[in-house]
């Protein structure tokens, strides 16, 4: 059975040496303190390793199942969410209004991660219910807020998303689901729903789903769309459960990965739902939501693959096979482990770099959503809105591709299901699917963010790094950081420079370009992120304080992401200069 | 269910137009005018269309179930191999005096990947028993191929592999699999071999099993094994089967992929076993049969990402969602399809610009064989040993890319098992790791294949490019291919020459590089191929011969692979050229 061990001490140092994060002045992080962000990560990878990872790959076998209208989730479920409801865990970045421990959503991220690490599936239910609760936190009235959230910051009732439906996936414009105002000021939902995470399961009272549609007097197109909170089980005046609501599980899907979470189709037919924010503003709402959801997306993208490298490791250090050309490292037995040798550490160091630059990413991403919320900072806020589309699909699709990379490191070995590693692999898969395709990220980012607010946040990324570099050139020991990065923030300009001068004329010619230039960024973010990394170690090292192994090993692993991964971004750049033509050459009729 | 049509067109291209089978003077080949090559290729089409793509999806819900001691596949596959061997498929390229049709190997592959497209995991049932048939047939004597070849030339008998053991994967030096001489000739084989594709099951009356294993004073290493045919019921003088040999199925391996195809855990106690080939000298049996299985499974990766890709065509043109920035492509629908979104093209671009580059770079690989084999050609024979390792790595690992790709078409609904690209992910993700997991097949292409008579082979293939170029550079319709090989060749051999001059000091500097270097070749050869395959398309529209639209589209997609693929060049000579320090950085307890 595949281990985990919480990356508690990589945690730390992006929180406590690279965000330094008590001196940050955010409200709220002045708790932060070494001992305590230490003490909560510790018993965070307790939980993980003791109670979540044991039902990964069980809950990967069993699968859900649905049986007389509700879904029995697999084995070991129930037991380990209620174990998370006890230790407070799903209320750790919540209001204290409502329940929670008001630690700031950075915090929340940290511990989210080694969750996520764990159990994919089964952090989910609690995923979920967090993005509902920042919904109604944010859009819903106090009565509404009173009436739901202490339920659902303790998640004993859990919440859900339902946008989807079958043929209205990316073009929400198309929906069908109507909601029809009623005497009491409530509305009759009706309408199908696919793709519903934790849409029916055993683990909570009752499920509060939120639900877009459309209301009289909106028009076709999006910007008909209201929110709806439907609950599964009305809900009385005293706070008690009332009658069932016209919500039903019409099936669930039997999908590649994330077996432990209910994938449902929601059949809604004339349901009680309450409007939750403005009328016809429902898209709004939503777009309140998605930074912090995409950047969860992003975060199970190279948590998944924290867990499949560790597990890579593991193989790599105890299977013996070869000898290492350079001379034998393991005399006494039948052959050298695969570590030795110079490829399996290729594939290693690209896991370990990717995944600790994205950590570093996502964390710098919470913090910047905690300056926007907190601190009211606008430039904080236009950042991380620029950010969002690169840490959901970068990190995603590099994600699967290191789960993959662990996976090969096993090789026929992890093809068998039995030993784990296939899982991570469909696992991640799915995290460049859903909460807008990879393709939807990169149009996002290329056709919106770019040149969002004149501009304005793009070229304040772009100043990051200028006074990063400025700062920091003259510095020999940092010069692997900053002249890689250097040359590829230079890429990323001059791609955004093709855009700018090719784009109206034809703005297939920025389309065609906009995964490309999804990736580039990634790649100079995750660079910005090694420098900083970097730059932290060496102060380490040079003030004599912490652990120098670990901080080594940090340059080392730092100096690898700009020397492997890095040169990529001329790659990017080539492809978009070759602009629309090659792409959109054929007819449609000649694929 | 996902569809399945042959690209005969495509084939043919390859055949007729491109390496223009009938005047190559290669013996057989005079067989291969184009109306035959067509009629076979559509009869087979209407075979994998009819009989085997049906059976794909299901086979892999099914999968295989072991019962009282054998394998019982899916259902319809029993039928379905009936209809194979009924109509000579499994004869096709076999040697007429054991009931073969003769045709070349060329010919063999280009069928071979209509078939695979339609149902990977079924026919490796063939696959594996035509690689047996061939090791007896090179390495048997008479009385072993007249014993065995016409049952496996007609399936009745089918064949396997057994190399893999427990402790012994990669290092096939560590097996220990024992092999006592007997009296009478034979030899006593005890031992266990994993991951044993087809090693037992329902579709044949015997089993052939080719069995690696060590006899009396060859020593420990690889130098010790030799090649057994072991197998499942003995074969009396007259060729009735007599009684049941000590091997038995101990277990069947629960996969990520291929479930359609039974992947054994097989026990030899004492089984009776004849010498194939020479005592001692197993490995080399083995490696004569090599260039040959691993061009089969570099096949399988761009067969499957073929059926894969058509899948993604059909879904980008019938999923209505959004609307083309350019104008509205489908007003009178709610939406216009998928195909109309730059991104989306840019995916089936990827797709099938990889595809197609990999077919012709397969077939003039089956042709290499073919002019080694058929007329002794040295030259052939040493650069189909080079470009080996780069037909299985560089298209395994790029035709599951080209799956994912595929898959992520279909948005949520890619994700969903009865949709059936998951399938595809699935099944093509096996064929990175079997046959030399891709790492393997890296460190072949540097550190064997490389420097093999003195760089010969790799001098020969510069020499092709060069001449190539030389040839069209000035012919202004073909810049558009010439200059990007041009550039990339020239990356490749500046990643050659720095393994030159630093590879001797430190082997690391190359094989921390090998997998770069692997994938370069690869984008140059396919980048070579599609020099060639334009030049066809351009004579064939100045000939006026042919289909117009079809050779247009051939010339646009040749484009796209030079200006969207080869720029991978230079972003792996960058890494290549970081050396290995980055790579060997950590001590082996860092990670």
């Amino acid at each position: 059975m595949p281990i985990f061990n919480a990356p508690v001490q990589d945690i730390q140092f992006v929180l406590q040496d690279v965000l330094k994060v008590t001196t940050t002045g955010v409200p709220g992080y002045e708790d932060l303190e070494a001992d305590f962000t230490s003490a909560v990560l510790e018993e965070a990878g307790k939980v993980a390793r003791d109670v979540l990872a044991p039902l990964n790959a069980s809950g990967d076998a069993e699968g859900c199942v649905l049986e007389n209208g509700t879904v029995r989730t697999p084995k070991g479920f129930d037991a380990a969410f209620a174990a998370m409801k006890d230790g407070g865990w799903t209320a750790l970045d919540c209001d204290p209004e409502y329940g929670g421990q008001g630690l700031p959503y950075l915090m929340g991220t940290a511990v989210g991660e080694i969750f996520v690490s764990a159990n994919m599936a089964f952090n989910m239910y609690q995923g979920l219910t967090h993005g509902a609760y920042s919904a109604i936190h944010t859009h819903g009235t106090d009565a509404q807020k009173a009436m739901y959230l202490p339920k659902m910051v303790s998640c004993e009732w859990t919440g859900t998303m339902n946008l989807t439906e079958p043929h209205a996936g990316t073009d929400l414009g198309m929906m069908r689901t109507k909601a029809e105002p009623q005497d009491d000021g409530s509305y009759a939902i009706t309408g199908q729903k696919i793709f519903i995470s934790a849409g029916e399961h055993d683990l909570a009272d009752n499920i509060i789903h939120l639900v877009l549609a459309k209301a009289p007097g909106g028009g076709e197109s999006t910007k008909g769309i209201s929110l709806f909170i439907v609950p599964k089980f009305l809900v009385n005046e005293d706070g008690s459960l009332g009658e069932r609501n016209g919500v039903t599980v019409g099936s669930i899907e039997h999908k590649m990965g994330i077996h432990g979470n209910a994938t449902c189709v929601m059949n809604y037919d004339g349901a009680k739902g309450w409007l939750l924010g403005d009328l016809h503003k429902g898209m709004k709402a939503m777009f309140t939501m998605m930074n912090e959801a995409r950047l969860g997306v992003g975060l199970q993208g190279y948590a998944v693959a924290e867990a499949a490298y560790q597990n890579a490791v593991v193989y790599a250090r105890e299977r013996l096979q070869g000898r290492d050309v350079t001379g034998t490292k393991n005399p006494d037995g039948a052959a050298d482990p695969l570590i030795v040798h110079p490829d399996i550490r290729r594939a290693l160091m690209d896991q370990k770099s990717f995944v600790e630059g994205a950590r570093a990413f996502t964390f710098w991403g919470a913090h910047l959503i905690d300056r926007s919320v907190r601190m009211g900072d606008a430039e904080a806020e236009g950042l991380i809105s620029l950010m969002t589309p690169v840490i959901k699909g970068f990190q995603t699709d590099k994600g699967f591709e290191m789960a993959v990379q662990a996976q090969q490191i096993w090789g026929g070995h992890g093809y068998i299901e039995e030993n784990g590693m296939s899982q991570f692999v469909r696992d991640a898969r799915i995290a460049q699917i859903y909460e807008g395709a990879n393709g939807i990220q990169a149009l996002d980012l290329v056709g919106r963010k770019l040149a969002q607010d004149g501009g304005k946040h793009v070229m304040a990324f772009f100043e990051i790094i200028k006074t990063f570099i400025k700062e920091h050139q003259d510095d020999a020991q940092m010069k692997p950081f900053t002249d890689p990065l250097k040359a590829a923030s230079k890429d990323l300009q001059a791609a955004a420079m093709y855009f700018m001068q090719n784009g109206v004329k034809n703005p297939n010619n920025a389309l065609a370009g906009s995964y490309d230039f999804m990736h580039m960024m990634g790649h100079v973010c995750l660079g910005l992120m090694w420098a900083r990394m970097g730059k932290a170690a060496l102060d380490g090292l040079a003030a004599g304080s912490g652990d120098k192994a670990f901080l080594e090993t940090k340059i080392a692993t730092g100096r690898y992401y700009m020397a492997r991964h890095l040169p990529a971004t001329g790659m990017h750049l080539a492809r978009i200069e070759s602009g629309a033509d090659p792409v959109m050459a054929l007819a449609a009729d000649a694929f």
